[in-house]
């Protein structure tokens, strides 16, 4: 099943796709889809009421598609989680998780505009699968613990700022925190309908050229791992977002590859999520 | 002026304190001090129902302080920004400020029990002094802008997991992001009430021992160089609290001084903010 957001920033219209792909009004069960309504079961409610076929059918034609989930409270990133991305970066490949996080407020739409900001020369893209908490998870006590506090999955756009993040400080979530650095969406799509999270593929481009076309399969840490792995130090929320890592093929690691200019259009996605498409300007 | 949230947690109503520490009910008013209230000019609609007299009195004895700000969208840290610290952490003091961000789900009240994580031996103290955004603040032209984007201040308490934060990964947000991590309050003071922020002394105890004394006068960068520089790479929302770092005085500075125990009692305070006292537990 695939939950959607539609409308301007802030007035989001929650609603399901149906298997041909028309949406259906959620108004009825829940205000929004977001961390109360995933803690609540809202997903197994959406599909049932799908299933009844008594939802409204929902005229979408031309109207925004925001992200997936309402105000996640926190989002944590995992860096150098793919093996071909450390590589390029020139780091070694990490014995644990990097974690760091970014500020919740840079969630945006998977169609929206993308800000370079003011004095910006090094804006980078990143291809990332999104896990979205639909449970507390708190120590738990195996990886194997993990599927049952995941809501479901999302297309992550982490976009960053070289400068920013690596040579303003030795702490990278300066680079990561800026306006509109992060669309999510167009889905959040449940687990049963994901299949294997460590089996998709993620794909990115830059005005039409393939910069990074990547595998889950090449996680350091897959997800089980990481939700486990992160509850033994922070308290994962219903509607927190996991960015997972990025494959390999951003700027940072491609010489001679110009970073992100205004004008610039970014396509990506990953199988069986969709795909986001974004055109960066000056902030 | 100060404002106050009394009640157990999820459950508090917004208050403010008479100049005989009356609280008086703001129900009337607002259903919380949130970023919303504060962004609506809610302090100086506070300000003026008190001196009316029109407020109902609210007995709170015996209840629970909760954090003076209700779901902050975002905490941000700013590190070795006293140059004891950056000495007592062997760190140079830092060109720009060191920007990291806490999971904002840790902010807890004053005097509820921190709790330490499991499988932690260095647990750490840090008092600081906290500003609550009250405009947002984008790309501000000047330091000289950023007061008008200051609701208030507030203590807060940045506990920290120093192995965690420096020998997993080179990330601190690790070991900032544990549950409980971030006691704030008692009270959000307003900025006239506070006077000038960098004249301000800081005190910690642990278990009645003095291990910070300290002053803001001490800051490697003041509180509006702070919310002018943050403005630049990232938007600071009404609601937003930034934890603007801590003097000397941490264990991890002090050689054969003893990491936190389950048990131990930590009291910090701030000049004409209140004082927070926390029992530690085992999580």
């Amino acid at each position: 099943m695939k939950l959607v957001r539609i409308g301007m920033p802030g007035e989001e219209t929650p609603a399901v796709l149906g298997e041909d792909g028309a949406a259906f009004d959620l108004r009825g069960l829940t205000a929004d889809i977001d961390g109360a309504f995933l803690a609540s079961g809202g997903t197994d409610r959406a599909a049932r009421a799908l299933a009844q076929g008594g939802l409204p059918l929902l005229d979408i034609t031309g109207l925004r598609i925001g992200a997936p989930v309402a105000r996640p409270g926190k989002v944590v990133c995992v860096g150098l989680n793919y093996r071909d991305h450390a590589e390029e970066t020139g780091a070694p490949v990490p014995e644990r998780p990097v974690v760091f996080l970014k500020d919740p407020s840079t969630v945006v739409g998977p169609y929206d505009h993308v800000l370079i900001p003011r004095g910006s020369a090094r804006t980078d893209w990143e291809v990332e699968l999104a896990v979205v908490i639909g449970r507390e998870a708190r120590y738990l006590a195996t990886p194997a613990e993990a599927p049952a506090h995941i809501a479901g999955y999302s297309v992550s756009h982490d976009v960053s700022e070289r400068e920013f993040q690596l040579e303003f400080s030795a702490q990278w979530d300066l680079g990561k925190s800026c306006e509109t650095f992060n669309p999510l969406g167009p889905w959040l799509v449940t687990p049963d309908e994901t299949g294997d999270p460590q089996n998709l593929g993620l794909r990115l481009t830059v005005n039409g050229e393939t910069r990074q076309n990547g595998h889950t399969g090449n996680m350091v840490f897959d997800v089980a791992h990481l939700v486990w792995f992160l509850s033994q130090y922070m308290v994962l929320h219903p509607g927190d977002v996991i960015n997972t890592g990025t494959p390999a093929g951003v700027a940072l690691g491609l010489p001679h590859t110009p970073y992100l200019r205004a004008g610039d259009v970014v396509e990506l996605s990953v199988d069986g999520l969709g795909t986001q498409r974004q055109t960066f300007l000056d902030a």
